[in-house]
C-alpha cells in the first residue's frame, strides 16, 4: 500500500486547490460532516467534542446557541477541521444552533440535537454467566434483503460465489432469524461489526471500516441494527457490539484528508505491528519493539489510530457511547484489544464504563498463558505489580480456547496431556480478580471450527459443549456448529471457518434453520445443543456456583459448581471405551446427596459407589 | 513397604517389654539420643528445643543448671521422647546440665554445651547473581578416600559395577579437586545431601536420610564436612546445602519407634503423592487433592515429614540452623520445596533467614509457568493474590531450562518455537519480585544432560553456556558436562545422568580434572567454559544490570546487560549458516559505542552498521 507520508503529499496539494476553490465555496457546503452527529441530553460526563469537518474551517469562530458555554476549541494543522468541545451540564434535550463567524459576521450555522435518553439507560443491564453468546459474521448468516447486497456507492459488490466476497447476509436475515437463535439457548448475539468498510476486496469481514457512524448500507441502515436490538429486547436477548479501537480501514473517509498527521500512528516506512503483545509488560523490552507492536499497522490496509492523541481517544470514546445509546446496546466485544497504547485503552474502557456501570466489555486478548491474560482484566493483581489497571471487565478464555481441539483428540494421554490441560487451565484461576466474567469458547471466527478439528465427531462436539455449558465464565459458541458446520483456517483466508448458514439464502438447498429441513446430522448437533443450552438457561450453580475439580484419573474429569442449594456434578470420559469411576473420592461435594439426574437423557445414577460413563461421554448431574 | 499402622502395632509391642525392662536400666543408658547434639550461644531466637530421647524418658522431670529457664516441656504418646524448650536469652556459651529425676531424685544427668558462634555470623554473606554454581553428586563426583566406601554400620556397600549402587566420591574427592572447580569460574558448591541414608539401595543419592546430624561415613565425617567449607573459604569459594524438609528415609532412625502418630504423614493406606503442586495455590482444588499433593509421600521410601506438627517444624529449623552454624554454610538449596504444607514452609524459610538475614535459600520449584514459579518467590505479588507469602528468597527457573534443549536443537523456528522462547521466558520476568535472585540452568541431576540432548554438539552447548552467563539470575552449572560428559534420563534409574566424573578414581584411564590429561574434545569444552565464567565473575553488568532484549528477529536473538557504566551485548545466531545482523535496531542500547569486544576470541566488532556471525554461534561483546 501507498505510505502515509504520500498521502500527505497529496493532501498539500489538494489544500491548495481548495484554498482557490474557497473564495466561492457556498456557506452551506462549509460543513459536510459533523461528528457525532447528534447527542444526549443528560450524560455523566457533560463534556462533548464535536468533530465539524469542512474546507477551513478552522478560520471559522464557532458559538452555540441556548447558553451553552463551549469549554474548548481546538484546531489542528488541517485547516479542514475544527473540534469544538461544548459543557452539556444542566442542558436539557433540544437543538441547538452552532454558527461559524468570520470577521465577525456569521458565515454559516449548523442546527445540532441533544436528544433524550432512554429511560435507565445509565443503568442498563449487560450480558454475564447467565448468557449464552452466539457469535455471527452477518455477511455469512442470513440474506434477509437481497436487495441490498450491492450498493451504488460502494465498491465491493455482492458475490457469493466469491469465498472471500460479499455473501449478502444482513441484519435483517439475523431480525428474521432471532427465534432459531433463542429456540437454540442462546440470549445474546455478537455479531463482527456492522459499520461501513468500503475496501474494496474482503469487506465482508468489516473490520476495515470506513465510517464508524454509518451502518453499511449492505447490512442494512442503523435503523435497520436500533431495530434489530429492539426485537431482541421483546424477546428477552441482549445485543453485543463488535467495536474496533485499534484500526480503521484504509477507505475511512478521513484517509482521504488527515485531521492530524498524529491522528493514525505512522512510521517512515509502511511498519506492520510486530504482533508479540508480550512486549507491553515487559519490564526487558526495548521501546521500539513496543513502539512497533502498538503504533505498527495490524495489516496495510487497516490505519492505525493513535489513541494518545487526545482527540481520537475522545473520538472514539464519543462513537462507542453513540452506539450504545442509539442502538440500545448491551455490551461490547472489543478487537485487537493490546494492540494500542495501553493507558489510552484503559481510559477509554473507563470512560464507557462511567457512563454504563454494569456495562460489560469483553476484550480480544489473545495471549498465551493466563498470567498475560489476567493481566488485562480490571483490577488485576498482576497488572498492578506494572501499576497498569486495564478497566476491561472481561477477557477471552484463549488458554482454554486452545486446549479443547488436542484434549478431546487424545484418547491415550502422558503426564501433561489430556484432560490435565483443562484441570491446570482452571487451577490458574486464581490469577484473574473475575472468572465468571470471563468469555469461554471453542472457536471464533478467526480459528479453525471444532468440527473440523474433530473429524465431525459429534460426540467430541458434545464434550467440548459440555464443557463450555458448565464451567464458569461467559459461553460463546460460533454460528452453524450448532448444527455441524466445520471450517479449516488452513485451507486460508479464513473462507473456509466462515462459510454460508444452509438456508440463509432463498434457494438454499438445504435450510438447517428449521427443525423440519435439518439432515438428521444436523439435528442430532442441533438438539443436543439446544436441549444443553435452554437447561442452562436456569440453573445458577453453572452461572455463578463455585467450583471444585478434581485431578484428572484414568483419563476422567470430574468437576462440580454449586450454590447452597443446588449441586451440579460434571464428568468427563475421554476414553475411547467404557468407564467406570468411584464416587467416594468426590464426597466433600458429594455430601448428603443420594443420586443425580442427567440433565440430558434424564436419566438417574446412584452415586453410592460409582458412576459407569460411555465411551467419549460427559454427564451433567443435578444432585439430588 | 509396611505401612506405618503396622509399625505402630510393633510399637506398642516393644513398649510393654520396654516397660518390663526399665527397673533394671542404668541411668546413663536412658538418653540414647539428644538432637541438636550442642547448640550456640547468642542466636537471635533465644528458644531452642531439646530432643532427649530414651527409654521412658517422658517419665522424667527434667531441670537445667545455670539458672536457664525451661520454657516448655512436651510429651507425646511415646514415653521415649522428651521435647524441652529452653531459653537461651542472655546465657553465655557454657556446658549445662540437664537432670532428670524421678520421685524428687535425679536418676541420671547430660552435659549440653552450647557454643561459641564465629564472628559475623549471622551476618553471613551469600550466594547471588556474581556466583556460579557447581552442582556435584558427591557419590559420583571423586573418590578422595577409597577407605571409607564402605561402613560397618551402614547396609550397602561400595559397588562401582553398579549403575545405581555407592560408586564412592566423597568429600575428600570435592576437597582435592576444588582447584578444579575453581579453575572453571565456578565460585559455589552445590553438593547434592551427604547426610547418612541407610537405605539398602541407591542410597547414594541421600535424599532418604536416616540421620539428619550426622554426614554419611561413607562421605566422611561432620568434621570433614566442617573442613570442606573451611578449605573453600580459603578459596574464597561459598558452600551451598542441599536440605531436605519433606522427607527422610525410610531407614532413619525414629521410623524404629515414631516420635508421635503426627509426626510423619500417613493415610489408611500407602499414598504417594500426586505430584500436582498445581492444587496448591487453587482455589477450586478438592482437599483431598491437596492433602495427598502435601501429605502424600515422594516414593515408599521416603516418609513425609508433617510440618504441621510444630515440634517437626521446630526441629527441621534448628536442624537448618544447626547445620549453618556447624559448618560455616553459605546458603541453601531445599528440595522439593512445595511438596510440604506452604504456611509451614514459609515459617521455615522465614526462621532460617530471621538468624541469618543475607542467607540465600533456592527451593526447588518445579512448575511449568512464570506464574506459578513467581508465586513461590518471597514477597511475591503473585503469592499476594493467596494472601501467601513464602519467604523462600529464590527458585530456579524450570521454564527457561525447559526450553533450552528444543531452542538450540531447531534450525527452522516458526512463530512460537526457536529463541522467541527465550524471549517469551524473560518477557514475564514483571511477575517476579527479584529475577536477579533466579537459579538459572540447563540440567541437573533430574534431567537429561544438556550434551545428550545436543547430540554432543559443541557449538550448542557453547549457545547453552553463553546463555546462563550472561542472562540475569544466578547461573548453575551440573558436574562434567564442563568436560563433555552426556546422560539420558529415559535409560531409566538415572544413572546415565550421573555417571562418574572421569579421573575421580584411582585407575580411572582419563583424568578429565588436569588439563594435560584431558581429551582433546574434553579440552574444548572445559577451555570454552573457562574463559567464559573466569570472564563473568568480574562483570558486574551480567551479575545485576539490567537487560533490554530485542525480538528475534531471523533466527537471531539480541540482549543487552548494562550498568551506567558497563554495556554487554549479546547475540545469538541460531541458523545452521552465517547470519548479519543489522545494529541500527539496537540503538537505544548501542548508544555512542563503536564497538564491540568479543569475551572469547577477543575480537573487535564495528557496531556501525552490521555484525556477522558464524552458524550456531554466540557473540558476547563488551562495547566500548
Amino acid at each position: 500500500m501507498k505510505n502515509l507520508k504520500m498521502i500527505f503529499l497529496k493532501h498539500s496539494f489538494y489544500k491548495l486547490i481548495l484554498l482557490v476553490l474557497l473564495v466561492s465555496a457556498s456557506a452551506k457546503a462549509q460543513i459536510q460532516k459533523v461528528e457525532p452527529p447528534f447527542w444526549y441530553a443528560g450524560m455523566k460526563n457533560p463534556e462533548l467534542q464535536i468533530l465539524f469537518y469542512g474546507k477551513n474551517i478552522s478560520q471559522y469562530e464557532a458559538s452555540v446557541s441556548n447558553n451553552v458555554v463551549i469549554k474548548n476549541v481546538e484546531k489542528t494543522e488541517n485547516p479542514n477541521y475544527l473540534f469544538v468541545t461544548i459543557d452539556t451540564k444542566d442542558v436539557k434535550a433540544s437543538e441547538l444552533v452552532f454558527s461559524f463567524k468570520n470577521n465577525n459576521k456569521v458565515a454559516f450555522k449548523q442546527k445540532y440535537t441533544l436528544k433524550e435518553r432512554r429511560a435507565n439507560s445509565a443503568d442498563r443491564k449487560s450480558y454475564d454467566a447467565s448468557d449464552l453468546i452466539y457469535l455471527i459474521m452477518p455477511d455469512r448468516f442470513a440474506n434477509g434483503n437481497p436487495k441490498n447486497d450491492s450498493n451504488a456507492s460502494l465498491t465491493e459488490k455482492g458475490n457469493r460465489a466469491l469465498p472471500g466476497g460479499r455473501h449478502g447476509g444482513d441484519i435483517e436475515g439475523i431480525i428474521k432469524n432471532l427465534d432459531y437463535i433463542s429456540s437454540l439457548g442462546a440470549t445474546t448475539i455478537w455479531s463482527t461489526p456492522l459499520c461501513e468498510d468500503n475496501d474494496k476486496e474482503y469487506s465482508y469481514h468489516t473490520y476495515a471500516q470506513s465510517d464508524v457512524y454509518k451502518i453499511d448500507p449492505r447490512y442494512g441502515t442503523n435503523d435497520d441494527y436500533a431495530r434489530l436490538s429492539a426485537e431482541m429486547h421483546k424477546k428477552n436477548m441482549k445485543l453485543v457490539m463488535d467495536y474496533v479501537t485499534n484500526h480503521w480501514g484504509i477507505s475511512h473517509w478521513m484517509m482521504k484528508d488527515i485531521p492530524t498527521k498524529t491522528w493514525f500512528n505512522q512510521f517512515e516506512n509502511f511498519t506492520q505491528t510486530n504482533h508479540r503483545r508480550e512486549v507491553i509488560p515487559d519490564t526487558h523490552a526495548s521501546k521500539i519493539d513496543q513502539e512497533v507492536c502498538i503504533d505498527g499497522w495490524f495489516v496495510p490496509s487497516m490505519p492505525d489510530l493513535n489513541l494518545r492523541n487526545s482527540l481520537v481517544a475522545k473520538y472514539l470514546t464519543q462513537n462507542a457511547i453513540w452506539w450504545i445509546e442509539f442502538a440500545n446496546l448491551d455490551g461490547f466485544r472489543v478487537d485487537t484489544y493490546n494492540y494500542s497504547d495501553p493507558t489510552a485503552m484503559a481510559n477509554w474502557a473507563k470512560s464507557v464504563t462511567n457512563e454504563y456501570p454494569n456495562f460489560n466489555i469483553v476484550g480480544e486478548i489473545w495471549m498465551h498463558n493466563q498470567a498475560s491474560l489476567a493481566y488485562w482484566q480490571k483490577d488485576s493483581k498482576i497488572g498492578e505489580i506494572k501499576n497498569y489497571n486495564s478497566n476491561l471487565p472481561s477477557v477471552m478464555d484463549f488458554t482454554l480456547q486452545s486446549q479443547i481441539g488436542s484434549v478431546f483428540n487424545d484418547d491415550t494421554p502422558n503426564w501433561d496431556s489430556g484432560l490435565i490441560k483443562f484441570y491446570n487451565n482452571f487451577a490458574m484461576d486464581y490469577l484473574y480478580p473475575n472468572t465468571n466474567n470471563l468469555l469461554v469458547f471453542a472457536e471464533n471466527h478467526d480459528t479453525d471450527r471444532m468440527n473440523h478439528t474433530f473429524k465431525y465427531d459429534l460426540a467430541k462436539y458434545k464434550l467440548a459443549m459440555t464443557l463450555l455449558a458448565t464451567v464458569r465464565g461467559i459461553p460463546q459458541i460460533y454460528y452453524g456448529s450448532e448444527i455441524g458446520m466445520g471450517g479449516d483456517k488452513a485451507k486460508g483466508g479464513d473462507a473456509d471457518i466462515r462459510q454460508d448458514f444452509p438456508g440463509g439464502w432463498d434457494g438454499d438447498k438445504n435450510n438447517a434453520f428449521t427443525a423440519a429441513a435439518r439432515t438428521s446430522e444436523q439435528a442430532a448437533y442441533f438438539d443436543f445443543s439446544s436441549k444443553l443450552f435452554n437447561w442452562r438457561k436456569s440453573n445458577e450453580a453453572v452461572h455463578s456456583g463455585k467450583m471444585t475439580h478434581y485431578i484428572p484419573e484414568n483419563n476422567t474429569y470430574v468437576y462440580f459448581r454449586y450454590t447452597d442449594a443446588k449441586t451440579v456434578m460434571v464428568v468427563f470420559n475421554n476414553n475411547a471405551k467404557l468407564q467406570t469411576i468411584k464416587t467416594n473420592r468426590f464426597k466433600e461435594n458429594i455430601k448428603n446427596y443420594k443420586s443425580g439426574k442427567d440433565v440430558i437423557t434424564g436419566k438417574t445414577f446412584d452415586l453410592a459407589s460409582e458412576i459407569t460413563l460411555e465411551p467419549k461421554s460427559a454427564l451433567v448431574l443435578e444432585l439430588e
